[in-house]
């Protein structure tokens, strides 16, 4: 059976696995000051176009959510997000346990829109009470966001001038930055988010590594003594080199943006198979997600044979389904799909 | 130039990375939920002896004491630890930043007394004023511990019957649990450890894997719905399997146990090499971690060759330093070292 | 200048000074166990028509959230409220500070439906990825609401069953419970509100006392330690005196509701005033707490002679005020209201 | 019965008493902005000679130790105390509540020495592994300490240097400042001590409050939106004025002195009686606590008309207890305890 249920149900890039193959046997200095970890950093500075940005290595996303969040917000301070943002509503309440509140805005194809920011900015700062209240000190944002959709450069320029005027940092969850980067519909580079927010990180998990991802403090603006804060947090890994090997690999010959660009390739060939077949988009996504209306007993006809992950229920009959690609999608898994879909 | 740093220092037993390459490609189902987690949790059981364990595998050594501390305490409670434990004073106070107090014993070669615990608890109750006080809830030790020593089998006994008298519960760190089961000193085997506690951890990190831990609840404990836990402390990974084949291969054909058994030979032979060469032993440690005081001149010497572990100032003119060996310690490596000494 | 601003701007009512002075020489124990303490829960269990409840006592509102909240709930659970509710959105974040999150439902005039929750409910356990979220543990609803409004009876019945089939505890603020009690809308008695709730607490800052609420625990469930737990929250009061004197007062010849009663025939009779000036009520509140919409130069000149709280822009001409009554608010407040509305 | 147990034993001094009944009437404005805290400010201000310095009430002592600290720590810092002190083992892990660690160094009657402080300081940044553990960001003290010891002027400035020279911040518990500055044998005055640290309290609670503690930052240090972090903590007090009024009648006419002066007073005539009955001290206070050593069937005896506290256990035959004078305490009091010594 095929599985299109999400982009990590295979293991790392054949790249990575070689590269953590060879490196084996070398002795290396642990938690994180390893020679992969310190060219990984390299790398990604320069892919990013970073000149005095720092770059450290977590686990997985929402390890890196909360750890970014809580150590870079003041006391007094919360975090903007979507009501659909992975923050909000998918990590069982992580930033809550580091003490940070969550402020929701309402979305719209899982963004916000400058204008709601905007207002809620202007309002808190009318309130007469809102000292009595919690200070939005960040705003989070997702590129690609949970439903695959992408913020456009001026969406983007707009929220980082909102940010920059109300003293707001901005962090941006790139979970599955490279797919969103090289997406068709893409209409900013790897240097152009960087420099439009505070921080942000590059996804390994669900593009092509086994885990970790690459929290880069584009300006100078690292924690102080960011390493204890990360040990503090059950977060730091002693052999550092399994996140600096892979990442090391990542970003050695654009492996980074290769893979995201089969994925994406996979995916616009994936949902030309479902609209062939007569299939709804629920949502139209330029990236590897697509979401996907079926008629009940269909799906389940078709998941004998395909596996797809269950979204939401659309109506009575209906069901929406989450169908991913990923650096490991090939020609032979689209053909079964249509196979099934047949 | 050859490290005894640590037991860190090289990637993982080669068997691990053959077994992550050969199962690369297979999809599999995210967040521990995939064939290899299952298979290793059987193993672990069976090689534990118990009917009605629970295992969950996290990706470290700190995130694993605060996970464990902070979903089975109750509110009103806190942990009870030798002063030198590791969540005493060497995990950047991640125990406190879940909201949890550590109450320190004073210890002897990294152990507490069984006698000292006694009387801690005795003195507890007896105090009028003890709701105005963190009460023990947890006993939390290492074996081996921090210094490289172990519990006898009678300590253990002793200290699991003060917990049960006290209804305190009792959590093991096997960080390093390999080379303690294995050493010579040993006087008990895994299961007989773990039937003396509610809670303990297989280390994978410093016995041949990349990353990883096993936590064992001993008795049908496991808290509800921990894996929410998990991810509420930002501790999921999504390719669980990386975890999962990891513990399936170092529990397969007694790998782990192999793989300990030789680092414990290979320190065997370490010690020789420094006895025979004048130097003295700090303390008397009959794990994989050695400690050796150097007389500092002689020290700078001979880390131009080889490479110690500072662990502390002895006096004005000599060092302790640590000297582990690990599942990766060649006899190539004693001969350096050797030649170093010379 | 006579301020309607808040029920927090005067003092005590005048039995609670004169019993504190009376008594204040009495030599008594602390933190709660002295006869005062004691005198005023077996007061309140008496009002409340409850045989196993416990009453502790909180110095403050959003306290007493907290400290509720976080030792009511479970590790994996989160507490559910309106987006409007004090714990949402007036507290800077006190309960995500205790490590948990709220979960936030659309509202209506401060209310939640019964459907919604019922929807919610349903939904989360329909969710296939609901072992990634926070559980849903407890409903936490305001009576009166934060916009002064009530709840009817059959309402909380329905929260309540829902609350009962989803095993999801059910918390009542009763910051102002008084003002809603006696109000001539409430449907319900303080034994009937009791009885459908698992905890509450008794306002007693807002309702004549000078700080101080009574956490009713209604079925032998107070959280085990419970004095720990709140000496572990900062909030347990060496003379716990302070608050059970005011409350053996409260709860002495019905006083609590004596001053409760008397401040909503302020209140109605406030309100007439505002009606026969030609004010709009901007939301029809039949307790303490009246809102109106005053246009900006009219405002502008009666706050020369009395005082209300800014609640919220209306139109870029008119305003919404909060008027309030309390125990304190005399005949003589309401001609100085009614003069300088003329 | 006469009761000796503790500090707290009795309501407020008459003077507050008064206070409170007299401006109840007043309307006045809520969360620590009325005129009395304003009044109260800068009487305090005044009386500690300084000029930029914030003054900020809280209720109780465990309350603005765990405000303060978690407050003014950096992420990655944990405070510094006496493995005696209050922080330390009596308020139930109310900093770790929080987050944080306390860091315990020995003591010696309550006190801690310079010498210990700079032998940790110097050790912790000597270990090379410091980044995992939780660096020391402030000292905490308590000026009397728990033991009813006073640290000396000297002593208070080589402490206060060390922290000066390692970018410490120097917290200085005053819950029972004035009996601490009014002994005989204190060498600094309320102003030498206010220069000497960076944030201190001047306790209420057990100086003559219903309840109260004054913070004072001493250098426009007061962390930045207070009131919120307040408020977040569940410690803001809707009806301030409870704290400002009390603590503007501590501060007029001496008040503050002039109590704590009368209970040195009566604390030496006690001592005076302890001895002149052949009982032996413990520990040799020179504050308001007094700790003596009892045979336990004379205390049994004695206990049926004096009441103290339980301290601690002597030995087999023996128990210290602790006998605490106030502002309360009368010639009569003395005279019973006389007579119940014959």
């Amino acid at each position: 059976m095929v599985s299109f249920e999400s982009d990590y149900t295979t293991g790392a890039h054949p790249e990575i696995i070689k590269k953590l193959s060879e490196t084996n046997l070398e002795q290396l200095s642990g938690y994180g000051s390893d020679k992969y970890c310190e060219s990984a950093r390299e790398k990604i500075c320069k892919a990013c176009g970073l000149k005095e940005a720092d770059v450290e290595f977590l686990a997985g996303g929402t390890q890196a959510n909360a750890v970014v969040i809580s150590t870079m917000l003041a006391d007094h301070e919360g975090v903007i997000a979507a009501e659909t943002g992975h923050v909000s509503s998918h990590e069982a309440g992580a930033i809550e346990f580091t003490g940070n509140e969550v402020l929701e805005l309402p979305q719209e194809n899982g963004k916000i829109s400058p204008a709601d920011l905007e207002r809620y900015m202007a309002e808190f700062y009318a309130d007469l009470n809102h000292e009595h209240m919690t200070f939005p000190g960040m705003v989070y944002l997702s590129y690609p966001t949970e439903y695959g959709t992408l913020y456009t450069k001026a969406e983007l320029e707009a929220i980082s001038g909102i940010c920059r005027s109300y003293k707001l940092q901005l962090f941006i969850d790139g979970a599955r930055l490279g797919y969103g980067l090289m997406s068709k519909e893409a209409d900013l580079t790897l240097p152009e988010l960087a420099a439009l927010c505070d921080v942000f990180y590059i996804g390994g998990t669900k593009v092509g590594a086994l885990c970790g991802e690459a929290v880069v403090f584009t300006k100078g603006n690292k924690p102080k003594h960011f390493i204890t804060s990360v040990k503090k947090r059950g977060a730091l890994l002693a052999k550092g080199r399994l996140l600096g090997v892979q990442f090391d690999t990542l970003f050695t010959d654009d492996l980074y943006f290769r893979i995201s660009r089969h994925a994406i390739e996979m995916a616009e060939k994936m949902k030309a198979i479902f609209l062939s077949h007569g299939l709804k988009i629920y949502l139209d996504s330029p990236t590897n997600q697509q979401f996907i209306v079926f008629e009940n007993s269909r799906l389940e006809e078709v998941s004998k044979k395909v596996a797809f992950s269950f979204w939401e229920k659309y109506d009575d009959s209906h069901t929406v389904v989450r169908a991913a690609t990923s650096w490991s999608t090939t020609e032979e898994d689209l053909a079964a799909l249509e196979a099934a879909l047949e």
